[in-house]
């Protein structure tokens, strides 16, 4: 467990206290808990749910979450709550962009996608289940004071709303043909992945009870490795479908850094977003080893960390 | 503005302070100023928002939580604001239903459907973006204690969950075939409409800071009403699209109270539920007066109201 309090400013320890991956599979514990199915529950509905949220995945944002709280004893299951609120924002995000009208994606988390497996009705009440149970579990976070868990619901719902996540897929699947310069792919980028990374990483901040000037900080490392993450995606959707686990090449008209300036260019765009997340990251204070290592494995799939 | 305050128990006045139709105009303007879109929103994206939030509605529940609440003045806009979380709740709610992969409906609220004249992808992502806020607009309401926000949170997610109106539309769309017994036929109306105008009723119950055991009546009394309204609706569906506004006969193929036991029955348990709506308002001890008008009027469309 962490010698750092989830109230403290910053750890003077910098010693890695959390694996990335065993945090990963406390957060994977906590999230079939949440899918535990009560009597009333339609069964297509819960296994929908259940497929979609449960299949194999890195838990980037829940990890991340966690690792910026850095929980003490006592208060991990708090902080996996919330992190599992992240992730079932993230995971209904992900249904309801592989849909037919959308990105038409069959393959996801190395499984069919929701509709493909369930039908698009089942898939869309299981993404709308999840994102409603996610504020459900903020709002019901006994251990945290109320004030905290009104912030918290605000910072995820403005995350999602109409101008973060929910923006960005309209962009991608209505307006992408606008998106061609840097500046207007970075923005984009942005609002499909940098805000809900930048959400998780501020949640924690939150829960660990940081100034709002190391708030700051943190939100400018998650924006950086967000960005880094989407371009490394980018770049996955040239491989092959074995090493993405989901549908590849689905962004062949679509302009992408890749797509823009080549793989070179994009490797290096990368490099500088993890640069600056790092400055970031040592700036605000929190234990920077675990975070490092999350990092670096996430970013393995796009190879941006192999040369 | 009304003698009693948002927190006192009962009124010993019964005049009707407020009247339903002035209240739906509070909404409206409410409503209005919630979907004021600031820079950055997609403009197709806030179009469908505005198409499906603005379009001619009566409003019951917002108008039935303010008139539960029954707000001193200073307190109106944050009950017309919770209301407003309410109805974006519902309108996500009816904005999917009507996709191709459920009702497939062309009309509602007498306008296209959002799918028609959007696009199912903005259609969607509008829907999302419009439950989101909801949970923003309950997490960000200041003048309200933060440990209220958290139990309004809660008591909105919990309606619409994997166990509440998600669950009932699945029903629907996938499970009908067994629906078959007046009891099913009440569980499922009881899941499509009762649960959001309980939760309504409840939020407005709490605002109003009534004891457990008259928010136990409140509940009763919203979940005859809305069980009123399913089976009036269920009637409706058999008159026609200038009459509903909407598209009708979409149930020809789905057991009803109307179906199974035609209309002159199903009208009969739609007086007793409001018979039995009545009696649990007056143990409730909130204003009875405005909110019988609310219910004869909502009903006046499956012509409940004029034998």
């Amino acid at each position: 467990m962490s010698s750092t309090g989830m109230l403290s400013g910053t750890s003077q320890n910098t010693a890695p206290h959390w694996d990335p991956a065993a945090v990963r599979q406390l957060v994977e514990a906590r999230l079939d808990d949440h899918l535990t199915t009560p009597a009333g529950v339609p069964a297509t509905l819960s296994g929908a749910m259940r497929h979609a949220l449960l299949a194999p995945s890195k838990r980037v944002r829940p990890v991340l979450l966690f690792l910026v709280a850095e929980p003490e004893e006592g208060q991990t299951q708090t902080v996996l709550d919330v992190g599992c609120a992240v992730e079932m924002v993230h995971t209904a995000s992900l249904i309801l962009d592989d849909l037919p009208c959308m990105d038409d994606a069959q393959m996801r988390r190395q499984r069919p996608t929701t509709h493909v497996a369930f039908g698009q009705a089942t898939a869309i009440l299981g993404a709308i289940a999840l994102l409603t149970r996610a504020f459900g579990i903020i709002a019901g976070l006994d251990d945290v004071p109320a004030p905290t868990r009104a912030r918290l619901a605000q910072v995820l719902a403005d995350a999602v709303g109409w101008d973060g996540l929910v923006a960005g897929q309209e962009i991608d699947v209505n307006g992408r043909a606008a998106v061609v310069e840097p500046l207007q792919i970075d923005q984009l980028n942005w609002l499909k992945t940098g805000v809900l990374f930048v959400a998780a990483a501020e949640m924690g901040a939150i829960l660990r009870g940081l100034e709002d000037d190391k708030i700051a900080s943190v939100r400018e490392f998650a924006r950086h490795f967000g960005l880094a993450f989407q371009t490394a995606d980018d770049l996955l959707d040239k491989s092959s479908v074995a090493v993405a686990g989901k549908d590849v090449n689905k962004d062949a008209d679509k302009t992408t850094l890749v797509t823009l300036f080549g793989a070179g260019k994009a490797e290096q765009t990368c490099r500088q977003h993890i640069a600056d997340a790092e400055a970031a990251l040592l700036a605000s204070g929190i234990n920077a080893a675990p975070v490092r290592t999350l990092m670096a494995r996430v970013l393995e799939a796009g190879r941006m960390t192999q040369k």
